[in-house]
């Protein structure tokens, strides 16, 4: 059962793994260093223990220790209390329905482990916006995707805002990162999948034919602003567009994911 | 063709319309009350102009002057310059793109203008994230709709943030205020269309069925959070979800808006 020690000092270093949750190049650097993550808001937080990630510590305003109770039963983390103006001066922000929980990272899975039984897989190049990685995760779940696979720089979808627009997606969704980004799609291939590059290039043909009878898809994704690299753009082995009406550039990302998503679950 | 202005001091008092964007409580209550909206980045500057809005002012760094000579010498607006640290102390933010530009509002249209010729419309009851109305009016714009309609409180899709992720798809788009919450959509099935809520509701129908064979379509969206009233709920013509995998409680808003505006376009 967690210890609950109740905080009068925003200032107390038991606190450090809740500093200054806006500074995002911070959060980033001592995350992957201290090998954690952060959940916010009573359901996220459920989630992540649901989902086996073991909490380092917890912080949150009286109101929400009963709501959480089943959560701190299960754990001897230490849960910290304090009220919500002083957690706004150690996160930085108002904190969404006030809990927030440190968890520590697993290991990351192999890329032929998170392959494994899978027919349906989201490939991700560059996707900087931790809004957009939470969004693509949560519409793949729900759309009939068995897994995720990121270039080395896509954006981390553990980070808190990707958690947070993912409803906890990234806890169950296998994922892993792609160890070579310019071998990564005809590794794919060669693994038996069909990949299939959104694109607005020339040659693209529309989505539902592109997708039409393939058995083991990996659909394949570029960044917000530039789509996908010139290397990733040929060496799929198809590419292909959502047909959409004259005059209007794009979809963003997250809308088009969701749409391939949907349109790939009915192939 | 625009005057320039030299700016030292990010005191200016004539730097009114650019201060403290970050404030969004603060900026609704100045841009409702002065009738402006703010237009941010050099490709959305352009189109809000060509959309024949009127600019009250331009704010840029050097190096944007050049980019934008068309749109500074079709207006009489001035055109404050100034180095792009003293524009973050005016703005509050790293300002995208180096240019931001204060326009003038229009009249909202009534109802029935929005309405004359549209086939397909989106009709948002309380979405309350800028991005969500951005990108709803991004993908129906892509995705065949004609027009949208806002209840009383959705969020304003001419605030800045919103204008951004739709990519001005705002500028174009025909769109107004619902003068009458309760009415709303009875008036119009009245006025010709079926209105299509979409919800998680337990006698809803899978969507394809429900827009298969309308003509004038009303998709009728809810909040990011409880999604729609009982009241829109009820007094719609027809309940429709967006099937999904077995235990993923929904799509976000965003996402949804664009799988459902895929499926209508091709009903």
């Amino acid at each position: 059962m967690a210890e609950l020690h109740r905080i009068d000092d925003p200032a107390d270093p038991r606190l450090a793994d809740f500093r200054d949750l806006r500074d995002v190049e911070l959060r980033k650097h001592l995350e992957s260093e201290h090998g954690l993550f952060l959940a916010e808001g009573e359901k996220v937080v459920r989630r992540a223990a649901e989902a086996g990630f073991v909490p380092r510590s917890l912080l949150m305003a009286p109101r929400w220790v009963d709501g959480l109770g089943d959560v701190l039963d299960a754990t001897d983390a230490p849960c910290y209390v304090l009220a919500e103006d002083l957690a706004e001066q150690v996160t930085g922000f108002h904190v969404h329905r006030g809990a927030l929980a440190s968890f520590e990272r697993k290991p990351l899975p192999s890329v032929a482990d998170v392959l494994a039984g899978a027919r349906s897989v989201l490939v991700l190049e560059d996707i900087v916006d931790h809004t957009n990685v939470g969004a693509i995760f949560r519409s793949g779940a729900a759309l009939g995707f068995d897994a995720v696979l990121l270039a080395p720089r896509c954006g981390d979808p553990l980070y808190r805002r990707a958690i947070k627009v993912g409803m906890g997606a990234v806890f169950t969704m296998p994922w892993t990162r792609l160890p070579d980004w310019y071998a990564a799609l005809p590794a794919l291939s060669e693994a038996g999948f069909t990949t299939v590059a959104l694109t607005l290039a020339d040659d693209s043909t529309p989505i539902e034919s592109a997708v039409a009878g393939v058995d083991r898809l990996a659909l394949v994704l570029g960044s917000e602003g530039h789509g996908l690299s010139p290397r990733w753009e040929q060496s799929a082995d198809r590419r292909a567009i959502i047909p959409m009406r004259e005059g209007i550039d794009s979809l963003n990302v997250a809308a088009a994911s969701a749409v391939a998503c949907y349109i790939a679950m009915h192939r």
